[in-house]
C-alpha cells in the first residue's frame, strides 16, 4: 500500500499561513510528521495560490526536499505549473494529476514522460462525468490508451475513478469500488489510487465517512491513497483494512503498528 | 440491515454470574440497552452450562421477553435444547443455528419448520471445511437446498458463511466477502449474516479488526449481523458502511444516528 501524504497543501488554513509567512520549520515539520506515520511521497500543493502558485510551490519544494529523504508528489491542475517546478524537483516525482481534459493531459503528459514520473490520472473529462462504475472503467481505459501511447509503463500509471459525495450521489462509493475492481482486472500492472476527502463532502462526522470509504476500497484492490498517515484513526482502518484484504503477510505490519502504540481497539 | 443483539451470552463472564446468581435485573438491563441501541433481535445463549443448558436458558428467556418487546434469537449447537425451550419463546423466533452435520441439521430443522422459524445456517459440515470463497458457496447452495427442502422460505434464512481467524487463515476475509456476494447474486431472497468475532482471534485490538470486516461485509450486501449494538465504535463504522453501500436514503440514518450523538469523526 503507497501512502501520498496529504498535508501540504495550501487549502488547509494553518499551510496557507505558513506558505504567507515562509514559516519553514511548520513545513519541515508537517514533512517528517508524515514520513515517520509512513508515507512513501510527500504531496505538495499550493493551489490556493492564484498568479503566486509556481512561487509558493518552488518553496515548498525546498522546504520539503531539503528535509525528508523521500519523493515528492506534484499536485496542480496546471501543465504550465508543472512545468516550471519540475526541473528543482530532485528525486522521481509523481505528478498529481492529469484528467482526459485536452489542455491538461496535452501538456502534462509530454513532460512526467519525459521524467518517468509516476502519474495520478482522474477518471474526469471536459464533455461529460463517469459517475457509473461502467462509465469510470470506460473512462480509465481511455486515460490508460493515452498514458501507454504516450509511452509511460503501466507501473507507473495511478487511477483515481473519483468518488463523488455521497450526499449528493449515494451510489458513488458503490460505483468507485465497481471500478476499482475493474481496473484491477483489466489493466494488470496499473495502480488504483484515491483521494478521500470528497465521499464525505456535506456530512457530519465526516471522517468516519473517509476511513470507511477507505476500508472497503483496500477490500477491492485499493493499492494507493491520497490521505494523511498522521491520523491515527484512518491509519489504524487502513492497516486492519489491509488485514481483510490478506496484504499483510503473518498479520506483521498490523502486529507492529500495535506494538507501537498506532492502533486502538 | 438486522441486527442481532449478541450481549448476552453466558461465555461473557458478566453474563454467566448474572445467571449463577440469577440477577435478573442484570439481563433486564443488557435487554433493554440493546434494544435502545437498535437490536432486532436479542440473542440468549447459556451453552457453557453443560447438563444445566435447558433451565438456564429459560430463566434467560423469561427475563429478556417479560423486559422488552422485541423477538429472540435462541442460541444454541444443540436440537434438543432448542426444542425443550421453544414452547415457551412469545414472539416468532430466529433459531441460531444449523450447519450441515447431521445431528444438528435433523433435529432444528422440523423445530425451525413448524415453527415458522427465522434460521441462521453455518456453512460448516462435519467431514469438510469451507476455507475458500467457492466451497463456502457450495456449502451454502447444499444449506440452501436443505432449508428450502423442509419448507423454510427463503427470507428466512439467514446463511453465514463462517469466516476463520485471519491470524491463522489470511485469506479467510476476502473468501468470507466473495461467498456473501455470490450468496447474494445466487440465492435471491436468502439473507447473510455473520458474526464478527472470530475473525480477529489471537490478533491485538480485537475490535479494530471486526468492525473492519464488517464494514466489508456490508459493502458486499451482508444484511444481517450478530453483533454488539451499544459499541460505539462498531455501531458508527456499521451506519457508515451503510451509506457507502447505498443502503441509507438520504443519508438519513446516518444523519440521525449523527444527532443522536451516536457517531465519532
Amino acid at each position: 500500500m503507497l501512502i501520498v501524504g496529504e498535508r501540504i497543501n495550501s487549502s488547509r488554513r494553518s499551510i496557507a499561513e505558513a506558505i504567507e509567512k515562509r514559516d519553514r520549520a511548520f513545513i519541515e515539520m508537517e514533512a517528517r510528521s508524515q514520513a515517520e506515520a509512513g508515507a512513501a511521497y510527500i504531496d505538495v500543493n499550493a493551489g490556493t495560490f492564484v498568479g503566486k502558485e509556481v512561487e509558493c510551490l518552488t518553496w515548498l519544494i525546498e522546504a520539503v526536499q531539503d528535509t525528508v529523504d523521500l519523493p515528492l508528489c506534484i499536485d496542480s491542475p496546471d501543465g504550465d505549473v508543472i512545468r516550471a517546478v519540475l526541473p528543482m524537483v530532485k528525486r522521481t516525482p509523481m505528478i498529481n494529476s492529469i484528467t482526459l481534459e485536452p489542455s491538461r493531459i496535452n501538456t502534462i503528459l509530454p513532460l512526467a514522460a519525459e521524467r518517468k514520473a509516476k502519474l495520478v490520472a482522474l477518471c474526469q473529462a471536459e464533455d461529460s462525468l463517469a459517475e457509473s462504475g461502467e462509465q469510470k472503467l470506460n473512462m480509465a481505459q481511455r486515460l490508460v490508451d493515452r498514458v501507454m501511447a504516450a509511452g509511460i509503463a503501466p507501473g507507473d500509471l495511478y487511477i483515481d475513478p473519483l468518488v463523488y459525495p455521497l450526499s449528493t450521489n449515494a451510489a458513488s462509493a458503490l460505483a468507485t469500488l465497481e471500478a476499482i475492481e475493474g481496473i484491477v482486472r483489466n489493466f494488470p500492472g496499473v495502480h488504483t489510487i484515491c483521494g478521500l476527502t470528497n465521499v464525505s463532502y456535506g456530512l457530519p462526522a465526516r471522517k468516519l465517512v473517509n476511513r470507511t470509504f477507505l476500508v472497503t476500497a483496500v477490500a477491492r484492490g485499493l493499492d494507493a491513497a491520497i490521505m494523511d498517515p498522521t491520523d491515527r484513526q484512518l491509519f489504524g482502518a487502513l492497516r486492519a483494512a489491509l488485514l481483510v484484504a490478506n496484504q499483510d503477510e503473518f498479520c506483521m505490519e498490523y502486529i507492529s503498528a500495535f506494538r507501537a502504540g498506532r492502533l486502538e481497539s
